[in-house]
């Protein structure tokens, strides 16, 4: 029996960021940002949720030992992200607006070069208790 | 490249509702409803989750602006249903029984019609810690 | 060694109310109660949280046995408000709006009578995620 | 009109369970299940969701009684789990390593017998605040 | 009787932050704060409970109106505090680190004056979910 | 000014444990304890939640440096419980009954010694999502 499952791993980190398009105007921004363009920004506790699908394998009963899992992830979220300030401290959003749909775009990509090919499921990105975002890649 | 991702937006709101099927006998009901068909009705903290899909927009890093989700949301959850008996003061649930599919059905209608055609996802529903419900349209 | 412990337990409970004082104007329930006084009611899932207090007894390593506290909250929580519309269906609520700290007081005065004297510390009350009420008896 | 709904239902049990393949050696176990092998075991509160899909029956506006799913899920998770150990008490487990990806399997084996044909749709098995899997069998 | 009851509403604001003491030195500041300290700051969701503590009034049920309450945070926390720099863009915090302490010590002194004398009785600030404070003037 | 807070730090470990009294009688410990004196335990995903109290350093805005306390927790935490058995892997436990009460006063004993003195103020041990305990040591 082969029995395909999906395992997810949550980490949190805290960090600032600020939503602003340079090419736009700054009426432009207020317009499309709101108060989230203000120019020293704000910040968040961010939760990530990383899920990796497959086959159950039956010698271990584990679809991706969760503790590699751990590792990648503090490397990317804990070591990458966390007590940053995400538009001038992350080299990975240069050029890219931290918006939750782009940090779990972002994320994906950071992710994906570190786990199996096809392993990576979903980056979900739950940015207040109120906004979430997810990301299967493509 | 463009990047489908799944935005959501959650907000609650508290309602008095009864479950009852006039169609049907009062013992039919008390066996169908159980507790939920009180005469009197009881009500619920309900939890609405709506995600709308899209592709990211690289202009603004964002596949549909939260602001305007909450607006729509505000329109029809807040103004619509918050602090109302469902059963009596809300006119989507003449001849709907409100359980929590009916809920999400009858939000889904009410949401389609005020986003772009084909952004709705999904309609979560949570009627207690212990009971959810989901709704994806057809 | 007399060691005085704090033992909670919590438990669940969903209830149609309406916050109207019949000795009042139509005018002044408005001004004071807003939406709360909508005529058909609305309602919540409340949680409650009744905290005992006592020294831990060597023999057991308890307070008080929990399994007796919860068939005592069974009795007021669950069989009393469960699914009921508190200001209709409820006598100890007859002459009392039932506000979240009315609610408590009542709540604290069912229980109180059916646990040893004095073991009542506190009643929590939650009645959305953003408000809570606690009352101590006194 | 037939609406296709997904109904959860969630419920808890706090079980022991310990991590090891009797095949493998003591060292391979170590390190393929670290402090999880401990052998006199660890616990968990685990959460599970079982999500139920199904059209929308227009006399009753439900899916599923979710009266009948509890039932169901009660007789499966907390008379058959709850305050057990897993690897010594569950007839269910004898042979199958209980990781979180394993339980998900035995509990849709276990409930998927119970119910309609082709209404179990998922189930989501919650191990601690940072890991989550799901099966949806097969 | 009068019946003294505490009476909380929760509000959420994100904010960004830097803890870093001018006075030291940059090695004392990353001893102290370590990644705290970081000179491009970080940001959190903080969740704020102000808690109000009275005698029930008989004519109302109430302690305090909570829409009052409501008013009093909306001004103090979401007008004043979200979606801002805490160390740049807000008055308050001039010359005071925002440590979870110090934020609820200035939180204190914003509500306390646009609050009757003697209501407030406690600020309760939670930064992540590991790390909570809370304050009661004095 | 001087200003007293109080600061609380919070961790989650997973334990087995199983609630029997060796002088009791079977019978005695079925009575008492139920299904949690099954002979082969069980477990949960206790949560820790550790208060210091003190005035506020002006200098660091810090009545305790968070990063201190977490290194105490996670000595006395996750190096001596987690993924443990409590009854059978853990010294502090030798003679005590595990139940959350008994766990929250010997947590205390370990923390105290480990912080300054009368900086302790409580420690609350969460057992499952319904029961909690709190001990403020005395």
């Amino acid at each position: 029996m082969s029995a395909k499952a999906f395992v997810t791993r949550r980490m949190t980190f805290s960090a600032g960021h600020r939503l602003h398009n340079d090419a736009l105007s700054a009426e432009e921004n207020r317009l499309l940002y709101g108060k989230c363009s203000n120019p020293n920004g704000h910040g968040h506790n961010f939760t990530v949720e990383v899920t990796v699908a497959g086959d159950i394998d039956p010698r271990t009963g584990m679809v991706f030992n969760l503790r590699d899992l751990k590792k990648v992830m503090t490397e990317v979220v804990e070591d990458g992200l966390d007590h940053k300030n995400l538009n001038l401290d992350v080299p990975a959003f240069k050029g890219v607006i931290p918006t939750a749909e782009n940090i779990a775009v972002v994320l994906w990509g950071l992710l994906a070069g570190r786990l199996p090919p096809g392993a990576l499921h979903e980056v979900r990105l739950v940015e207040t208790e109120n906004n979430f975002v997810s990301y299967r890649g493509g």
